[in-house]
């Protein structure tokens, strides 16, 4: 066991590959696996695997290696996925519709209960967003409703979906409303407070990436 | 100018962070920046900005610095996104809907042309995509189909938004119907040929890391 700020952040963001990858052994009705097969799956190394882990306890058994839904179970505990978080989700563009309704989240434990959206045309109306099992309508709450709402509904998850001129002034009304970490979808860099976590998915630096692999070589 | 293979893939990642940043300067009118400048809003150094833009020529002015729109229009040329490209879509669950229909492809000046799955009753239905100005219709094709229909087309690049379980399977057929880059949005690490050009974007892992970060500590 060890604190979390002292574990490298590639072996935090390794433990979801390893989860990852542990559901499809699990899917494919797999009851263990040796770090060596967990590592080659993932074109890493047995050493890799059994060192990462080891910052989050004692896995495995000596000649059988892991559990396969007995890792899973736990390195869910570990990530805080094993129980279920609500979120919100501010801007809601396609990208914002797309997400509210996408089934991934749900699986992963997180639940978006609320929408924020500065367009007055779409405050007051509701959303349907895919829960586990039932499909479920949220209304969609003025910007100004931000800080009530974190408070009544615990919240410290957001999603972020805003153009990316609005993106930085929004990020902040969320921290100052108590949400404690960001999902970016919005295609800038942004600045918060060093208590806030931030993960940025940012489509267009991906498909740039590839785009550029494509094209082979500079002009 | 150096050979694409010659550039380290930071600084490849960088260009599109400083195009971004570029985006949200010309949206505010503004139309020059010095390397300083690009670098603060980023958290970079002014030489580290210097640096990668060095590997694919001569930009900027002593004393002025980088005109806005002039070094937007070299960055996209260098990426490969100054010209239209055409993609495929391979499952068409709850996200590759969402994709199918989010403006921010079109934007970078990928369109995808054309849709796969193997649920027989998706296939030879119509779904709708969201073009530059106007709202198209493309058909959904067998898995079969897919060489015939990326030689006609001349398509290279894939999105992959299948299940963890099919990807790696898919992915093996998309590179064998001729497709030279991957956006992989299934929860696994796909084993391609080394030519084939791979960018993943997991929406699990991210969600994992800001859970971990927001549990502050291990169990």
């Amino acid at each position: 066991m060890a604190r979390s700020e002292n574990i490298p952040a590639p072996a935090v963001r390794r433990l979801s590959l390893y989860l990852r990858q542990l559901e499809v052994f699990h899917a494919g009705d797999r009851r263990t696996v040796s770090s060596r097969q967990l590592g080659e799956a993932l074109s890493l190394s047995d050493a890799q695997v059994r060192k990462d882990l080891a910052y989050f306890g004692q896995f495995g058994c000596p000649g059988i290696g892991y559990r396969v839904p007995e890792l899973i179970q736990r390195l869910r505990r570990i990530l805080g996925t094993d129980k279920k978080s609500s979120a919100l989700l501010v801007g809601l563009g396609n990208l914002g519709r797309a997400l509210v309704s996408y089934r991934g989240f749900t699986k992963q434990g997180f639940e978006i209960v609320a929408v924020f959206d500065n367009d007055t045309a779409k405050v007051g109306r509701n959303v349907s967003t895919t829960g586990a099992t039932v499909r479920r309508s949220i209304p969609v709450h003025p910007m100004t409703e931000m800080p009530t709402v974190v408070q009544a509904l615990g919240i410290r998850l957001g999603i972020l979906t805003v153009p990316g001129a609005d993106a930085q002034g929004v990020a902040e009304q969320m921290v100052e409303a108590g949400i404690r970490g960001i999902l970016n979808f919005a295609p800038v860099t942004l600045q918060v407070d060093g208590e806030v976590a931030v993960s940025s998915v940012d489509l267009a630096v991906h498909l740039e990436q590839l785009s550029f692999q494509l094209t082979g070589l500079t002009t």
